[in-house]
C-alpha cells in the first residue's frame, strides 16, 4: 500500500468492479459497506450457507433458532415415543394431550441427558429411540458449543466513518477528507486505508467507469486509539484537481473507502468499508475537534465524529 | 506479487515442481486443484491423519462415523457389562439377546450421561466399568464439540474457474484469459492471482520443463464481489508470443492458476488453484458478459461463468 | 518496516496520535502499554463488551463470575419451582427454607443435567419449567466451553521491557538503547520493533507535537530466544543528535516502543508496546550482561533485564 | 525475503543470537529445531505454563492427565461425601472400604452428570456438595472440549530436513544444499526458507561470532507438494567462497535453516527450523532422486530424503 504501488496504472481498476457502466447500478458499495451485487445461479447450499447465517445473524435470531430447534427436536422424538406407546415408557395413559405432553417431557429429559428416570424406556422400541435421541442431544450440545465459539471468535470491528466526506482548504491547496474511528473501547493496530475514486467519463461516445487510487497524506498508522482524519491532498496529480461540485455530480463520482486493521484483543485482522457519493460530500467545511484533555486523559467524543463546521474561503 | 518479482529469474521454477520431465507425470495440478503427487515412506500416522480426515471429509461421512463410533462404543461397554453380569445392574435376566441389548441400553444411558437410573450399577465391577464409561462419554462429547468447531472454522472457499481458458484478441495484440468468481454469497478481499506456465522444451537433446510466471494486466484486486477476468497480455516479452495451438500442444503446456484471498465473514485467508492443459484452451473466443442491472442491483449469473462466444479475427 | 519506509516523511505522524498539544495529556502511552485515551459517546454495548471482558479478565474474576451466574440461575429456577409448588416435584413440604432449598437442589440437578430423579416434575407446570431449564443448562455449558477456549486461544505474550532506556556511547558516537525479552519459556519468531519519538516544539509561537520514527541498527530479528537490545544510533541524521538531558526534558520527549512477533506454540501474532518519558532515561549507562553458559546451554536471567551499570565517558 | 534484503548488512545479526562467543554454548539451534537456551528468573506461572503444556504435550501424557485428574476429582468429592455421612446419600453402610467406594461411585455419577439416582443427596450437606460438584463437572467437560480443540487446531507441520547438508558441484562452481519436504499428505503453500551461517572469527584477538544470510538460488516457492532442494550458490560473494572443510571446522560453523509456510487444510502459518554443524556437512555428494512416475502420478519416497551419493570431481 505504499505510494508507488498506489499510482501504478495496473491498479486503477483494482476495485474488482468492471469499467462498463451500461450493466451496472448507480452505486457499487452501499454506505454500510455491503456491496450492491446479487449472485444468481448458485445452488441452494452455496446461496444459503446455514453456517454463515448462524455465525453472522444477530443474537435475537440466533437465540430464537436455538429455542425453536430444541422444541422441534424434542417434540419430534416425543411424537415417536407416543406412537411407539407411552406405556413402554412406564407412563400411565391419561388421554391424548397429556400422553403426548408426557412423551415430550420424557423426550426432553433424554435429549438434554437429564434422565430423571421416572419415565423410562421399558421396551426395545423405546430404548432404541432413546439411544438415537441421546446421540442427537449430545451432537446438539456439541454444535451449540461450536457455534457459540465461532460467534465469539469472529473478528468484529465497529469502524465508524463520518457521515459526510469534506473537501476543504488543506495546506496550500485543497484536500478530500474523511474522519474515522473505532467505536469499541479496544484499539486497532496497523490500520491501513485505501480510497478509490470511481468516475464515469465519456470516451469515444461510450460512458466508461474510471477508477483512481487516491494518494493519501498517510495511508497507514500504527495505533488507532483516537480518531483518524484521512486526507487526500488535491494537487496537480490528483484526479480531483480543478474539479468543482457540478462536475463531480455529473461524473457520478463514488469514493470507496477500504480499511483494515488488527483488533488487539484477539489479534485478528478486521476489514471494513464505506462509500461516499458526490451528494455525500460537503464542500468548504472542516471536522470539529472532538478531543478533550480530562484530568490527564484524552477524551474522544465518538458520537460527534461526523460533526463539521463551514469554513469561509 | 508485483511485476518486478514476477519476472525475476530465480522465481521461474518457484512452483515447487522440478524441471526434469522423465520422472514426472503429464499433469502437475489437476483441474480440481489437487496435486498429482503421492508420498511414500511415511509412517502410518503421517500418512493417514485421523484429524485431517475428520475435519475435511464431507458431512455424510462425518455423520456416519459419529453414529458408527457411538454404536461401537456403547456396544463395547454393553458387552463388558453383560460379561460382568447384568444382575449386577439390577436387570433380571430374560435370555441372551434381551440381556445383551439391555446391557447396551444401560451402556448408552451411561455414555450419554442420561442415567435414567432404572438399571443401575449395584456391584463394584459394574460401578468401575461405569466410572470408566462416563469419562469416555464426556471425552466423546468434548471431542465432537472440538471437531464440529474445527469443521466450521475451516477456511472454506468455493472459488469457481471457467472450464476453459481463452486466447483471444486483447487491446492491440492477444491475451490469455480465464474468468473466476466466488460461488458463495460472501465477498473475498485482497484477492491475488498468479499464473504459471509450464512448457517442455528440448535442451541439448534432453526434454526439460520450463516454468514461466506470466505477467498479468492486474494481479491483485481489493474486492471480489462479482467476477474477475484475469488477463495475461501476449506481448513480445510473453513466452506465448507468436506461439500457435500446435506448438502449445507439442510443448505439453500447463497453465497453473494459484489464487488467494480473504473471506470477509471470518477474516480467514483462503487458497485455491486449478490448471489448464493446452486442450482446455479455446482460441479466438471471449467470455460472454454475465452481469445484469436488476432494479439498481448488479446480478451476476455465476453458473454461466464458463460461457464464451467465438470471435472472428 | 525497512529503513527506507521508516524515513518516509508521510510516516512521521503515523503513531495515530495528533500533533496538537493543547488538547492532549502529557503522556500518550502508559508504561504498561495501555493508551491514555477514553472514548465517550459510545452506546452501552460498545462501551462495555461482555465478551471482551469475559475473555480478557483474570482467572479469579472469571471463576467468580462462573460460580455466581451458576448460583443465580439455579436459584432463579429454584424459586420458580417453589412458587409452582414443590409437591408438583414430588417433594413433601417441610417449611419455607427447606422447601426453597429443595427446589434449588432439584433446579441444580436439572440445570447440570444430573437428574437423579428422586425429585421429579409431576405436573405440566414443573415439567415445562424443567424443559426450559434444561436448555438454559445446555447453553450455559456450551457457552462455558466456548469462553474457555477463547481464553485459551487468545494470543498471549509477556514481552518484558527494561524499566529504563539508556543513552550511552555506541560505536563512534552515542546510541539510544532499550532491552527486551519474552518472559515465557516459548520463543517468538519474526519479531519487529518500531521506536517513535514524540517531542514538543515551538512553531510560530504554537507548541506542536513532532513525531519521529527512529532508525534502528536492526528492526527485525528471526528468533527472540534470549534478549534483544534495540539500538537507535544517534548520528547526524538522528533527531537526538547533540541533544542533552535538559533539552529532552524541556521537549516533553516520549519514546514509544511498538513490538510484534509470532508465538511459536500457536503461530499467533502478538503485539506489545511501552513508552519511556525523558525521566525514564538513564544517561551514560549500559545494560549488564545476563547470559551465562551453563553446561553447554545459554542461561538468561530474565529478572535482571533492567540491570545497567554506569559507564565513565 | 527478497535477495536485496537478504544482503543488507543490518540483517547480518538478525538471528536473535548475540555475537559474543565467551558466554554462549557451541551450538545455538539443535537439530530438532529447539533452541539451546534456558531462561531463569521467571516466576512459576511464566516458567511452567499449564495451558502450553496441555496443548503441546503428546497424546499419551494428555490422556493420562485427563484420567488422573478425573479420578482425583471424583475421589476428592467422594471423600467429602463419605465424611458428611453416606447415609445422607441413602446408602446403607457396609464397612469403610465399601462405603468410601460407594461414595466415590456416587461422586462420579454427579461429576459426569449421569445421576442414576439410586444414591441420592438426602440432606442439606450432601446436596450442597453435589451442587458444587455438578459445576466442577460441567467446567471439567467444558475445559476438556476447549483443550481438545486447541490441540486439534494447533498449526502442526512435520517438515523433514535431510540429515546432512551437502557441498557439491553446482553449475559452474559449487553449492551448499539441503533437501526438505513435508512428511504429511497435505501440501504447504508459500513456503519461504532462510539460511543463516554463523562462523567464529578472530578480531583484534577476540573470537567473535559472525552472522551471514546466505543468498539462495530460490528462497520462496508457491507449493511444496514434493521435495525442495534449497541451494546457496558458492560464488565470489559467498562467505563460503574458497573455504574448505578444515577452515569450516575451525570456525565452528553452524548453518541455521528457518522455514515457514501455510498448511492448506487449516490455512495456518507453520514455522520450522533446524541447524547443521560443520560435521553434519557432506562434501562432494548429491541427493539421490526420489521421484518415480507411477501410473501418471509422481511418487515421492519421503523416507529417502537424506539419501545422497558421492560425486567425483
Amino acid at each position: 500500500m505504499d505510494k508507488k504501488q498506489n499510482l501504478k496504472t495496473s491498479e486503477y481498476k483494482s476495485s474488482g468492479f468492471g469499467s462498463r457502466t451500461d450493466n451496472q447500478p448507480d452505486r457499487l458499495i452501499n454506505q454500510d459497506g455491503s456491496v450492491n451485487v446479487k449472485k444468481t445461479g448458485l445452488n441452494f447450499f452455496d446461496h444459503f450457507s446455514i453456517f454463515h447465517f448462524l455465525v453472522t445473524t444477530n443474537w435475537t435470531k440466533f437465540n430464537l433458532l436455538v429455542i425453536l430447534s430444541y422444541l422441534l427436536l424434542i417434540s419430534f422424538f416425543g411424537a415417536i415415543y407416543y406412537f411407539a406407546g407411552i406405556e413402554k415408557l412406564g407412563i400411565t395413559s391419561e388421554g391424548f394431550t397429556t400422553d403426548l405432553l408426557n412423551a415430550i417431557y420424557f423426550s426432553s429429559q433424554t435429549f438434554s441427558t437429564v434422565g430423571y428416570g421416572r419415565a423410562n424406556p421399558l421396551a426395545h422400541e423405546t430404548n432404541l429411540i432413546a439411544v438415537a435421541e441421546m446421540l442427537i442431544g449430545m451432537m446438539y450440545l456439541a454444535l451449540a458449543a461450536g457455534l457459540l465459539f465461532a460467534r465469539f471468535s469472529r473478528p468484529v470491528s465497529k469502524v465508524v466513518f463520518s457521515k459526510k466526506a469534506l473537501i476543504a482548504p488543506y495546506r496550500q491547496g485543497k484536500g478530500f477528507m474523511i474522519r474515522l474511528s473505532n467505536a469499541k473501547t479496544n484499539i486497532l493496530l496497523e490500520v491501513e486505508v485505501k480510497v478509490l475514486l470511481v468516475m464515469v467519463k465519456e470516451e469515444n461516445g461510450v460512458r466508461v467507469r474510471k477508477f483512481n487510487d487516491l494518494p493519501l497524506e498517510m495511508s497507514k498508522i500504527n495505533l488507532l486509539a483516537m480518531t483518524w482524519t484521512v486526507v487526500h491532498p488535491i494537487d496537480e496529480s490528483s484526479p480531483l484537481y480543478m474539479i468543482g461540485k457540478e462536475q463531480l455530480d455529473r461524473s457520478e463520482a463514488e469514493f470507496m473507502v477500504l480499511i483494515k486493521g488488527i483488533n488487539d484483543t484477539l489479534s485478528q485482522t478486521i476489514h471494513s468499508r464505506t462509500s461516499y457519493k458526490s451528494e455525500e460530500i460537503e464542500w468548504d467545511a472542516r471536522f470539529t475537534p472532538i478531543y478533550k484533555n480530562h484530568k490527564g486523559v484524552s477524551e474522544v467524543a465518538i458520537d460527534k465524529i461526523s460533526d463539521f463546521e463551514k469554513v469561509s474561503i
